[in-house]
């Protein structure tokens, strides 16, 4: 652990991607006081002028002022830098990260999928690097403008290389005091591996499903093939857990279909970039785990199937966003 | 063999489904001097009124007067019993096949997919049949109105129990040589089984994807993912193909890919169902193939999930038709 003791408030945060995401969390902090930068691309005249506005089932609240900035070297250097992209764009990290994150820094990948703190790590060597699985319902509906219409807790994990079982550090009980202080629900997780693995039992074949049927969560549940199909691939999901030593019970995807027949029906945030006729996290979500099982050497076919369709959808969907 | 001899034109065909397939061979046997006896459903009415229309691109011809019949117990008995339904009609075959095949006849299954030989044989007892494989690009686009557009040719292998091996029978060769007379490309099969299969090949990938991804042949190919995923799913044929003991060369898939980039492009027999709301004929093309190799101990978890997938789109295409 780091001899540089800080306290509550101390942390200067750096947020990049200012979206429905990383908008919703790093607005949070900043009115909880902590000290927040933003970096923004499409709406950086209008926040830098009018800061920011929530609408938020918690209660709505504006922030006429925030650090704005359109480019990362303007910012300051900061202890925690949340990577709140989409995935899709992970490409530009190798120049958004190195000016921004502080030394004993700690970058805070606030992404879906897998593999994306082992990029990180190898970007920026020895900065330390905390996984975060959000589960939060938010879009943004305007310039500078988001609502938050459900959930917003997040599940912490630290990443060693290889992913290695971190257990519960200093850091991450740190940063989960500062989300705290805003009302957010934190979780520590020991293994950040196993809570990724676990978290994509729901993320694969609800998101993969719901842009290749056309389908919100509700009607793959009703139906008795598509909700057979979804078990299926949630087998497969654990198998790959299993590949890399992680072990997933069978009554945790019981759990999860039976939560999923209970919850509000839900366009999967594939299923809305689908709409928006944005990328869609194809790879973050199913290439990287159906790449790790396979170096580990173990097909999954079901998985593999709904990669190659989503390939495909996620090209014409581009191709007709342009014309 | 059996005893009673026949010369070409002595045999009485029964064509069960007058459509697009069982329409367009059954006028090309009339045409050619057969004597023909037509069911018909929707079309009854209009063709016993006004016969057939064929356009064809080997030459339109007309059918003024046709033998129909709304009723297959007012059918006279017939050497040959044609089954040109489309497979989701076969729940009405224990009513449509008894009354109107001859002692000593044979049944014509003109059918996509697999394991139907089998079910007439289970409906008729001790009667022969004969699995036909159709290679025809054709419409019905009115009343008793067929437009031939491409192909026509049938490779025939004749049914033993448990798909044994039959080899050429004598059978085969009367009922090619009927065909033939009309015009139409014949070839017969030794190992129906391996016939099907071989069909498979092509019929399951591109039958489910292009109505999974809403894409033609040429799509389909154009895309390397898409592309991969036909190859794979080809595999998983091959594989089901081995499980009951038949085996399909890798060059063949090879063929049959290079075959399809060449092709003009198609909209494959299940797509146009999907776009008209017909029911899909899953269960024949891809049901029927599954469980045949689970049987055989075997999983095929590509066309697995292509099932389930289909089936949930094959239901709510129906609903959308209802409503």
């Amino acid at each position: 652990m780091s001899g540089q003791q800080t306290t509550l408030g101390d942390r200067k945060y750096g947020i990049l991607g200012t979206g429905a995401l990383g908008g919703f969390y790093g607005a949070k902090l900043q009115k909880a006081g902590l000290d927040v930068h933003f970096l923004l691309r499409r709406d950086y005249e209008h926040v830098r002028q009018h800061g920011l506005i929530v609408e938020s089932k918690d209660g709505d609240f504006t922030l006429p002022q925030v650090n704005a900035y359109n480019d990362v070297t303007k910012m300051p250097k900061c202890d925690v830098v949340v990577v709140a992209l989409k995935t899709t764009q992970n490409h530009l990290l190798p120049q958004l990260l190195p000016p921004v994150v502080k030394e004993n820094g700690v970058v805070l990948v606030l992404q879906n999928g897998l593999g994306v703190e082992e990029e990180v790590a190898q970007i920026l060597g020895e900065v330390k690097v905390i996984g975060g699985l959000c589960f939060l319902c938010s879009n943004k509906v305007g310039l500078g403008h988001i609502r938050h219409l459900d959930y917003g807790h997040i599940t912490l994990g630290e990443y060693l290389p290889a992913y290695s079982q971190a257990g519960i550090t200093e850091r991450m009980q740190q940063i989960a005091d500062d989300f705290q202080s805003t009302g957010i629900g934190m979780d520590l997780a020991e293994d950040l591996l196993l809570a990724r693995w676990k978290k994509l039992v729901w993320n694969i074949p609800y998101n993969g499903l719901s842009v290749i049927l056309n389908a919100s969560t509700n009607e793959l549940m009703a139906d008795t093939y598509s909700r057979t199909l979804v078990e299926q691939i949630m087998y497969e999901v654990k198998a790959g857990a299993n590949s890399m030593g992680r072990i997933i019970p069978d009554s945790f995807i019981q759990t999860m279909l039976d939560y999923t027949v209970k919850m509000t029906p839900y366009r999967t945030s594939m299923k809305i970039d689908y709409d928006e006729h944005r990328p869609l996290e194809v790879e973050a979500i199913i290439g990287n785990p159906l790449r790790k099982a396979q170096s580990a050497g173990l097909d999954l076919p079901q998985i593999s199937c709904l990669y190659h369709q989503l390939k495909f959808i996620d090209t014409r969907n581009q191709k007709e966003q342009k014309n």
